[in-house]
């Protein structure tokens, strides 16, 4: 019987397995946007076991613990390393159809070479075969990037870093470009006035400069744009429900700010017009320095109010939002059209109903000699997924053009989530490979979309940010 | 030529049938919600023809007719019998690839043997053959129940209802456990005072108690779920477009009852603000009685104001709403876990752009022990049929953990509606199978797949529901 | 190797390929909606070149140019034509995928025989073959339809016409009967009050009366609407994003208009309130002239706020919006039930997410003896593509009566747009010819869809619209 994971996984035709093996299993890896932490990078970190380097901080796969009625203890809680193993092992096998279920095993296999099946009766000897592995340097943090061949990282990064670790990774010996990502949510969300004072405050000191007026405040931001352009720098990053419903001008925004800043109350109104406004300003900056500007919007957080009140934010009770995307993004993207400052934009979208209006969004922007200026990004979160990729291909395709797909990234916080690019690209030969057999693309253009599928996994986002690292 | 109802009808993989055929079609029926009459199940009522049995008070039908342009004489009027049932016939041929092709020739088959296609010529020779084979014991109420080997019915019952027909279920022969259903949805929704009011007065009456202050009420009502509960009740159901968009508190909800028992206005807010509040208090009961809470929401309901006026409610004129659902459903279950009193919850959605939406809203619930705390149930009405259920099952799969499913319930009026469930099992085994075949489950685990199908297909919902009745 | 489009293209099992040639391929067209010019059919039109009769007005085009980084100048700007066909070549194999691949090559093959496939090479030659090709007779404006057996033709215009054209079409022998459409979107939307005006006057002006009143108002539209009629318009059309969401009263809706008329501020509320007033209005009018009504919502205008001003609307910048629909479809279609002055009314959506939603209110609405009085439209737009054209298809089917869907429309400006009915067609082949193999329709019901399929390739739309043309 063949292992699970062999090598036409997922590719059940002839046209499917060529486009894979010809095409796209050879190209690096163009990870534009992750999570992963840069002082593991420059550290090249070493895992001692498969709990660090595979499930702490891993929010999938506590949902599917506790889905499963594993105790929070094995999961956010203090047990054993081993233990939590354990207890994510005996709920693999109620994933099926799941994507935990396919990534555990394309993980276990490419990391480790692991071939059994994770269950219970097996965990132990997985645990360790894979212990005993990980003490190969090809498994350190840069020994994966190389064994994965990933030409590029785009770490995420908050405005008031410092980028130490960035700085030494420029002279370290990484295999990988590493670059920050300028993420400003904290500057930008004033829902919570003492959490926005208290990053003021911290901008205020990374910049070593007073934040008094309005004016200082846009000022900081600005400086960390450059600060960052500097240090490589390619894009900005934000995490949104949605777009605000208002562009403040400049001194309406102003007022705000003096309100926030004597944690004075504010209308929701005024709340998003002064978002509106920062959101609006950065987005003039990050064109002058011709970043990418990417939106991931539609996430609905902290949605158990007991477990936000015990455990904080992002322990794993974020779903999909349900609300108004189009009015709100074609405000921020037509303001920045009208000032002839639209930076390139990546729009990443949470809930799948809206993946056609979030397809055709991108088509209202435009510029020459810039394809899909405006891109419609990859799954993203609960949509990193099979169906959830596939959903967003075939919107895609049907009405942009798949041609120019910047393609995968993994998102991830995690160091073994690189099959996930191998993941997307057998889908991404499947559809294409059932089209042609099918006849839904010609036969004689076989070559021109392995060319395709070749650009997708790697150029065209190398293209895209303008970046030459292959 | 085969039969159109053969057994590998719709199994096109032979996985699917394996699975079909060695796990799924002996497994018993727990349908823990529904609508039978427990007045006709008690009496082991006989039917006198098909259209009594099939036809009566069947609103797919109705609207099917409707659309093929039938005169509603033939739908809810006065019509003979046997020309409603010709007047059904002449309609099935023109329901091509909708349910109701499947559902007529599935129960046709398994009721009364009966192969041949229904039209307008087969219509006078199906009409006597079924009405002969009605006369068979075996085709009684109890009879029915026992011939598809059900094992549970939960029925759906008013909290001023007296449930004496559960009464005298629980000392008659009936082969099934038929356990009442806790559906307060007339002393919640308060748009209509008058109707609220004759309800509360009927409750007051059942509980033999002066309903005067906001406390009456709340003792009443908790009255009613302590005796729903010795009567076997382990569940209730609700039936909302949304979830409230408020939980008023104590003294906020009894001014707004004061004003509904004295028939003065309320405003919108006051509305929203009373029913999350009763909402929150019974969810606090079920979840001190250990029942399951049950959410139908997103049917728009009476959209036809001519027939509404005409014929009253629940005439066939309902259809599926677009109104937002997930902070309203965020607040009740995020309220009664902050309380800890978050009950065991099943949620069914209507609208199938809102599928992923809920699906991780589940996940944001959890308890140890208890696998999927929060379900997402079964595809519902307009979602009852091959899409619907596929798109539910597949949303399940990919965002939450189809291993515990509890599966499927007929949620109907009629007698027929059994094989449902073997129409949805097919759908299951034919997901599974082509999963199997195309290599994105592994073979090996056949066995496991083939179990799991088995579980929910009745042990889920048994081991959810915690009643032993197999 | 055999051409890209065959006999068999996109038709991959025996009982598709079966349907199609024995029941859809010889069928005429009922394209009782589109945007042809009645001059250039009066006028029998000939094309000098390619641009002409392919590239000239085509948003569709011009959309996959922008995103494929070509410069506005080969879009809608001064380029020469010959240029602006090389771009829209050297396009055309970054659409893979898109509907426009497979468009494309239809047309080509089905107006020129061409069977090369476009791109930047084989540009120049197929460009100086079809502009050969079109000094044949047969592709001249009336020399198409006949080509393509078009019976009907029903165009799209403003009820200020005076189908000028239409009546000398009428004393013509043009080959299909081209009757004109009722389309009054500028005299319900009051936005842009100066437009509204200027179209008021207008409307004053061709009616030769004076408009002071809100009854001038209507007495105006009332007898645009009798002469529509006397031309054989047998329908009307609307563009909304979506339904008003306010019926207002005779009173509220005249101090509405006067202040429009004046050029006064109205609120929101008072904006809606008119528009539902008139438009409920209009739908009497045709329920009178027993007119088909068509609403077409859920299309996001103008959503480049810089493109907008400075080429205007309707140059490619518009996408699919997410605003409510259901509750004000309802309020419409129920008032004018309530009326018993209800319509014969189909509704086009736009977003894919509220197909279920548009498909189950449909039901909500019948009459004797019309069969689907209510129709849900052919997918429209962004949806006039395969995967959106099998979702509308899909939807229509599970939740409505396909048996009496009144088929595709080309919605288009163009000349070349008839083999959308060819791909519709094929689509449609496909998925029954699928049910049929994997025993979804039984097999011994083959001959009744194949008559289902030749039913809703004409003859359906045909006795919906009440027009013997054949």
């Amino acid at each position: 019987m063949k292992p699970f994971i062999h090598e036409d996984f997922l590719l059940p035709t002839q046209s499917a397995r060529e486009l894979y093996h010809e095409y796209a299993v050879d190209e690096p890896i163009f990870d534009y946007h992750c999570h992963l932490s840069p002082k593991d990078l420059v550290e090249n970190r070493s895992f001692h076991n498969l709990f660090e380097i595979w499930l702490e901080g891993d929010h999938y796969k506590w949902r599917a613990m506790r889905l499963n009625g594993v105790d929070e203890r094995f999961c956010t809680g203090d047990a054993d390393p081993k233990d939590k193993f354990r207890a994510f092992a005996r709920t693999v096998p109620h994933t099926f159809r799941n994507p935990i279920y396919h990534w555990t095993h394309l993980e276990l296999k490419r990391y480790f070479g692991i071939e059994e099946l994770l269950d219970e009766h097996t965990a132990d000897w997985i645990w360790e075969q894979a212990n005993e592995k990980l003490t190969d340097p090809n498994l350190s943090a840069q020994g994966i990037l190389s064994k994965f061949r990933v030409k590029m990282v785009g770490t995420t990064d908050d405005p008031t870093d410092t980028l130490e670790y960035h700085a030494k990774l420029r002279d370290s010996s990484c295999p990988a470009e590493v670059l920050p990502t300028f993420r400003p949510d904290r500057g930008i969300l004033t829902e919570n006035v003492e959490n926005w004072n208290s990053w003021v405050d911290r901008l205020s000191a990374v910049c070593g400069n007073d934040i008094i007026s309005f004016g200082d405040y846009k000022s900081c931001l600005s400086q960390r744009v450059d600060y960052f352009d500097q240090m490589g720098c390619k894009a900005s990053d934000h995490g949104l429900l949605r777009c605000p419903l208002k562009i403040g001008n400049e001194s309406e925004a102003s007022v705000v700010f003096e309100k926030l800043r004597s944690a004075k109350s504010v209308s929701s109104e005024e709340r998003e017009g002064f978002a509106g406004h920062v959101l609006a300003y950065l987005g003039e900056l990050y064109h002058s320095k011709n970043w990418v500007m990417q939106l991931h919007l539609g996430a609905a957080r902290n949605m158990n109010a007991a477990i936000f009140k015990q455990l904080g934010p992002d322990t794993g009770c974020d779903s999909i939002a349900d609300v108004p995307q189009v009015d709100s993004l074609a405000l921020l993207l037509g303001e920045l059209s009208l000032r002839q400052r639209l930076p390139k934009t990546v729009l990443y979208n949470l809930n799948p109903r809206d993946n056609y209006a979030f397809a055709t969004m991108c088509g209202n922007f435009f510029q020459k000699d810039v394809p899909c200026k405006v891109h419609y990004g990859s799954g993203w979160w609960f949509l990193d997924q099979w169906e959830g990729m596939m959903m967003q291909l075939n919107a895609l395709s049907s009405l942009s053009l798949l041609s120019h797909f910047i393609g995968m990234i993994t998102d991830s916080r995690s160091f073994m989530s690189y099959p996930r690019h191998e993941y997307f690209r057998r889908l991404l030969c499947n559809l294409l490979g059932e089209d042609l057999e099918n006849g839904a693309l010609p036969e004689q253009m076989k070559l021109q979309v392995g060319e395709m599928v070749r650009r997708i996994c790697f150029q065209n986002a190398s293209d895209y940010f303008q970046l030459s690292v292959s």
